[in-house]
């Protein structure tokens, strides 16, 4: 079996080969055909302004339950483009690989990079491959950098934390905590049925835009947890965000996980999740529409937005089923390291 | 002194601090404040195309003579997107940070991006940060992924290898090998006063374009080196290119560090320095124009390309003063590791 060497990083032959027959194989495409030190893209019809984003992913395992690093990296970029407004259209893709990595591993990636973009309507129009020395002794790790372009359609309404309003409803897509879960048990090498919901949303946000949804403002549920996303939208809007305890979406195994390990799925990573925040008028609507989607179908209406008393801050409340409410904040202190 | 930290990572209040104390502090502006996943900007007048460019810098040391990773960073980046024919505009920055970096160490490369993407004229308009475990117990490390983002203006000249034709000629922006020698000679713990030549080439490319210069091909020449570049366009066109020895650029303390260790400039990767394919009879204008911008004082003529004999294919050659010739390859086997 091949590995990778720190030549496959040098700008040389090999790094050429490695280019021949792992990137473009996978990755083929009338941009990245151009082959140049930059991919030249036409802007989108109709759109004015551009969506941009990065992430790094440094997960490990680089492959776990339902996933891996390549699906993860071109569902967190598409994700977070959604999220603005934008259409998704180009990637970019730096890999920094550790020597010793086996190349069948590196192409398993590339080629899960290749289908999740095909699913996800993307391209990957330029790459970068550096290779760092394998210090830990182990076997090689594998880092991916994604950058994002989208479009952001001229008569695309803005989400926007201040367009927040009393009576709003939160809409959150699904299942919360299965990233963080999957992640861990896989790490701790628990066996189990939970798998990571790495997905791109793109179907379920057009769904919501065709309908007519008047949408406020909207995150994909990451790092953090939904409860640090509307932690900072209460804080951004000023006013009360509640989320009723019993209606918060966690699957049967994950809740058992989590009450095992002592873990909140309020505050763990998703990668296929969004919440939105929409009119109240049109939540039955959301829901039905998310619910027909791809990767929808456990949506939940979970929470409301309300008026924060006279010189109070905005906050985020949780409403227990006998109608307490306990204030909950955001992440506190080291969350899961290296889960995405 | 403080450190990173893997907890800087996770997404949480340490990330948030992070952010604000030393990116958001040196990286501030309007696109940035959006603090969203995905930064709207707006698309350039009178362009119909973008050029995507992405580059993960794992340079070390981190800080050599005469620059940094993080001006590294902002020059591969800038100097891509040129090559294209595109002005500049965004770039995103994905940080990869070892546990055990100081933090003003960090701070230091970030200043650094700031100042450089200003001397560019571009903005850093994403950004994102990912903490991964110090396994070599030495200090830690820091990479640094930046992907740009400019415009191609409509009335743009597209530049190819296809363009090339017999009696171009090829201009040199300057020496040779200054980032390959500095880093090098840092690693190896020799004084000497080679500097990186690490540079966004924006103003010599701007004046080119002002002063009406048929630019056939042009590529800025790092990781293999000018040869690795002039071969490869020369594959491209099916033509020969003739590089005459006495003409290359190099600088006597290049020459004499080359010299002791064996190495040849012409493999040597730099930053801050571009090869331009020119029509011939812009040669002159095409020299006095880049000897007249910044970065570009030590410009010379120092090839020209010339038909291929009948059934032969492109190829690179070396024209020695007593006028035999050599063919050149590209860089082979393995080049200088983590140089940018």
């Amino acid at each position: 079996m091949e590995h990778i060497i720190m030549a496959h990083g040098s700008g040389g032959e090999a790094t050429g080969e490695l280019i021949s027959n792992v990137f473009a194989k996978h990755f083929q495409n009338e941009y990245l055909a151009q082959m140049e030190d930059s991919t030249v893209v036409p802007v989108m019809q109709g759109s004015s302004r551009i969506a941009m984003t990065t992430d790094s992913f440094v997960v490990t395992p680089y492959i776990y339950p339902g996933g891996d690093i390549g699906r993860l990296a071109v569902c967190g970029t598409v994700n977070d483009l959604l999220m603005s407004g934008a259409v998704p259209k180009y990637l970019t893709c730096g890999f920094i690989l550790e020597e010793g990595l086996p190349l069948d591993r590196l192409e398993e990636a590339a080629a899960s990079m290749a289908a999740t973009a095909k699913e996800a309507g993307v391209v990957i129009a330029a790459g970068d491959t550096k290779v760092i020395e394998n210090r830990s002794g182990q076997g090689g790790g594998l880092m991916i950098n994604t950058a994002g372009v989208g479009f952001i359609p001229d008569d695309q309404a803005a989400y926007s934390p201040s367009l927040i309003e009393p009576g709003d409803a939160v809409i959150v897509s699904g299942d919360l905590g299965d990233h963080h879960a999957a992640i861990l048990a896989s790490r701790m090498g628990i066996e189990n049925t939970i798998v990571s919901d790495n997905a791109p949303l793109g179907e379920m946000v057009r769904a919501l835009k065709d309908g007519g949804i008047r949408v406020h403002e909207m995150r994909d549920v990451t790092r953090g947890g939904l409860a640090t996303v509307l932690h900072e939208f209460s804080q951004a809007c000023g006013m009360q965000i509640v989320l009723r305890e019993e209606d918060i979406p966690v699957s049967e195994k994950v809740r058992s996980f989590c009450g095992i390990l002592g873990l909140d799925p309020l505050y763990m990573g998703n990668e296929g999740k969004l919440v939105a925040i929409v009119k109240g008028e049109d939540a039955d609507e959301a829901l039905r529409l998310i619910r027909s989607s791809r990767y929808g179908e456990n949506a939940v209406a979970a929470g409301y937005v309300r008026k924060a008393p006279e010189n109070e801050s905005g906050m985020l409340l949780l409403e227990t089923p006998i109608g307490g409410m306990r204030v909950l904040g955001p992440l506190f202190g080291e969350g899961l390291p290296r889960i995405c």
